[in-house]
C-alpha cells in the first residue's frame, strides 16, 4: 500500500529525530511492502524563520490531505520573546484545533530494561508501568475566551474554562474504547468539589459509563491525582482528564517513567486521522550535538501505523525492535547516565532500522 | 500573654488530633507563662449535622474575633451526595475568602529521621528536602464567575480564572520576603504559554522582583514544574502559584516528603492573622481508631506561634520536641509501616507535650 505521511520535523532536535523516523518507517515498508511518501512542511520557529509565521495554509492543507502527521517537536529560546499570539507553540494549539484532534493518547511506560530510569523507589515502580492518559485537547481553558478587565485591585486578566457535553462524551468514549482494550479501569480526574465545568465533566462520564458496564470507573480530584501517581502509579489503567489537567498530570506520569526520551503520543479525531509526536520537547541545547534519542518519536510512528494506517503487524515490528535493541544493552546518551558508549542519534535510527 | 484561639475540630480525625494539639500548646502556656484560651466552633460536616449549614455566622465571627484560627479537617463522604454549595469543603473556601486569607503558605519538609518514607529514590531526595509553596488563596479560578450556557455541542459549564495585578503583586510579595529568610530562590509557576492570566502573572511577578534584586526569580510552566518536583526537587526554594496550579503542585510535593501526616500549612492574610491546619485530609476510614498522627496539627499550632503570635521561641520549643520525639524512633501508625509498637494519637500528643 501507499501512505502520504505530512511530515513537520519542526525545531531543535526535531528534524535530527525525524530523520531517522523516517529510516524506520523506510526499513518497516521494505519488509511488508508498503510506500510511505513524506510530505514535510514546516510549523513552529522554523516556519517563522523561513515565512514569518508560525503556521502556514499550506502546511495546515498538506496535513489536512495526508494519511496522517508526524511531528518533531517546535519552539525554542530563540522565538521566546515573541508575543504569545506568535510564538512556536501557537503552531501546535492551532494544527490541534484545525485537524480536529480532541483526543490525545499519552501513554508512560516503564519499559522493564529502563526501570532503573524512574525517580521513584523500586517497590513502587515494580517492572512494567504502563498507564495511558486520556486528555482531552481541543476544548477547555486553552481555546475558551480570554481578555483583560479593569478592577477595583488593577488590571486583570482572565481565561475562560469550559466544556460542553458533546465534547466530554466523546473523549470520554475514547477512554473508555481503550480501557476495554486493556486492564479495564478508567480514571477520571476532575476538581468537581470547587469548579462547575468538572461537575458537568462527572455526570456526563457517569452517563457515558452506563454504556460500559465492563469497565471499571473511578473518579479523582486533580491534587489527589498528582498524589496518587507518586504514592501508586500502578493504580492506574487509563487517566482521562481535560485539556490543562491533562497537560500536567501527562507530563508528571512521562517523567515517573524516568524515560522521557522514550515515550510517544497519539492526537485524533474521529475516524482514523491522527498526528503524532514524542512528548519531549525541542531541546535546543542538545540540537546538533547527535546526542538526542530518536526512539520516542520512532514509537510515535510506531502509534500511527497501529492507530491510522490501521498496520498493527507493521507497530509490532517497530515496538520489537525498540525493546531488542534495549534488551541487547544499546542506550543513548539520556539513558546512559553519560557513559561513553553512548549511540548516537544516527546509529540509534540504524541499529533499529535494522532490527525490523 | 493571653491569646485566644479559635478552634474548628471538624470532622473525622479533626476533633483528635485537635485534642492532642491543645494538649501540647497547653504544655508550651506552662513553660513560658501563656494562656491560651480556645474557643470551639463548628465548620464542615460537623456544622451541617448540628445546624444544617457547613459554616454558620457565629463560625465566622469567633474566627474573626480570635487572635489566630485552628483547623483539624473537614469533610467526609457522609456528605458527598451534598451539591456543591452546601458541602463541607464549601466552609474552607468561605472561611479563606472572610478572613482574607489570600496567602497559603505550605512547607514540603523532609525530616531527616522520615527520610526513608519518601516514595523517591534516596539519589533524588538526599537527606533534607525544604521546600515552601505558597499559593494565592482567595482568587483565580477558584472564587470566579461559573454557570452554565448553551452550545453546538449542547449544555456547557465553565468556571473563569481571574487575576488582577493586585492580587498577583501581594502573593508575590509573601513570596519574595520568605525567600529572603530562605535560600533567595523564587520559582514562579505558571502556564504563560497559554492563558492570558498567566501572562499577567508573569509579567507582575518580574515587576515585583525589581524590589528583591537579592532574591534570584526563575519562570516554570505548571507542566515543567510537575516534572521537576519529581526529578530534582531539591532545586526549589520558594514555589510562588496560583490557587489552581498550587492545589496540585503542593499536593505533589506533600507525596514526595512521603510523611504527609507530617506536614502543616498556614493560611494569612495582611497583618499577622492566619488559619493553620494540617496539610492532611478527614481521613474518615481511621477515625475514632487512635490512629491518627497529630504531628501536623500540632506543627501547624508552631506556625501559629510563629507567624500569628509573634512568639518564636516558643514555635521551635514545639518543633525541638517533635524532631526529638522522631529521633527517640517514636512512630505513629502512619510513619511505621503497622509495626505493632506504633504510638497512638493520645500517646504521641503525651509524649510531645512532655518533651516540650
Ligand atoms: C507547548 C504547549 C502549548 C503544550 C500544551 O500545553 O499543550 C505542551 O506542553 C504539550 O503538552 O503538548
Ligand atoms: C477541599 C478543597 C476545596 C481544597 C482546595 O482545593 O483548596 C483542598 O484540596 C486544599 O488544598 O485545601
Amino acid at each position: 500500500m501507499n501512505y502520504t505521511i505530512a511530515v513537520i520535523p519542526g525545531d531543535g532536535i526535531g528534524p535530527e529525530v525525524m530523520e531517522e523516523t523516517k529510516k524506520v518507517l523506510e526499513a518497516v515498508g521494505r519488509k511488508f511492502g508498503h510506500q510511505f511518501a513524506f510530505q514535510t512542511v514546516l510549523a513552529g520557529g522554523a516556519a517563522i524563520d523561513a515565512f514569518g509565521e508560525c503556521l502556514p495554509q499550506n502546511t495546515i492543507d498538506v496535513a489536512k490531505s495526508a494519511d496522517a502527521v508526524l511531528l518533531g517537536a517546535v519552539g525554542g529560546p530563540k522565538w521566546d520573546a515573541l508575543p504569545g499570539e506568535q510564538r512556536p507553540e501557537k503552531a501546535l494549539l492551532r494544527l490541534r484545533k484545525e485537524l480536529g484532534l480532541y483526543a490525545n493518547i499519552r501513554p508512560a511506560k516503564v519499559f522493564s530494561d529502563l526501570a532503573d530510569a524512574s525517580p521513584l523507589r523500586p517497590e513502587i515502580i515494580g517492572k512494567g508501568l504502563d498507564i495511558v492518559i486520556v486528555r482531552e485537547l481541543t476544548g477547555g481553558i486553552y481555546f475558551g475566551k480570554r481578555g483583560h478587565v479593569e478592577t477595583e485591585f488593577g488590571e486583570a486578566a482572565y481565561d475562560v474554562e469550559q466544556y460542553s457535553v458533546g465534547e466530554i462524551r466523546r473523549i470520554s468514549r475514547t477512554a473508555f474504547e481503550m480501557a476495554r482494550k486493556r486492564r479495564g479501569i478508567v480514571s477520571s480526574v476532575d476538581k468537581a468539589n470547587v469548579l462547575e465545568s468538572s461537575r458537568l465533566w462527572r455526570k456526563t462520564v457517569n452517563e457515558v459509563a452506563e454504556d460500559y458496564p465492563d469497565v471499571t470507573l473511578n473518579h479523582f480530584y486533580v491534587d489527589n491525582a498528582s498524589m496518587q501517581l507518586i504514592r501508586d502509579p500502578r493504580q492506574f489503567d487509563v487517566i482521562l482528564t481535560s485539556n490543562l489537567f491533562g497537560d500536567i498530570l501527562s507530563d508528571e506520569a512521562s517523567q515517573i517513567t524516568g524515560s522521557i526520551g522514550m515515550l510517544p503520543s497519539a492526537s485524533l479525531t474521529d475516524g482514523n486521522f491522527g498526528m503524532y509526536e514524542p512528548v519531549h520537547g525541542s531541546a535546543p541545547d542538545i540540537a546538533g550535538t547527535g546526542k538526542a534519542n530518536p526512539l520516542a518519536t520512532i514509537l510515535s510512528a510506531a502509534m500511527m501505523l497501529r492507530y491510522t494506517l490501521n498496520l498493527p503487524e507493521e507497530a509490532d515490528a517497530i515496538e520489537n525492535a525498540v525493546d531488542r535493541f534495549l534488551a541487547a544493552g544499546f542506550r543513548t546518551a539520556d539513558l546512559s547516565g553519560g557513559a561513553p558508549d553512548a549511540l548516537s542519534t544516527k546509529e540509534t535510527g540504524d541499529r533499529v532500522a535494522a532490527m525490523i
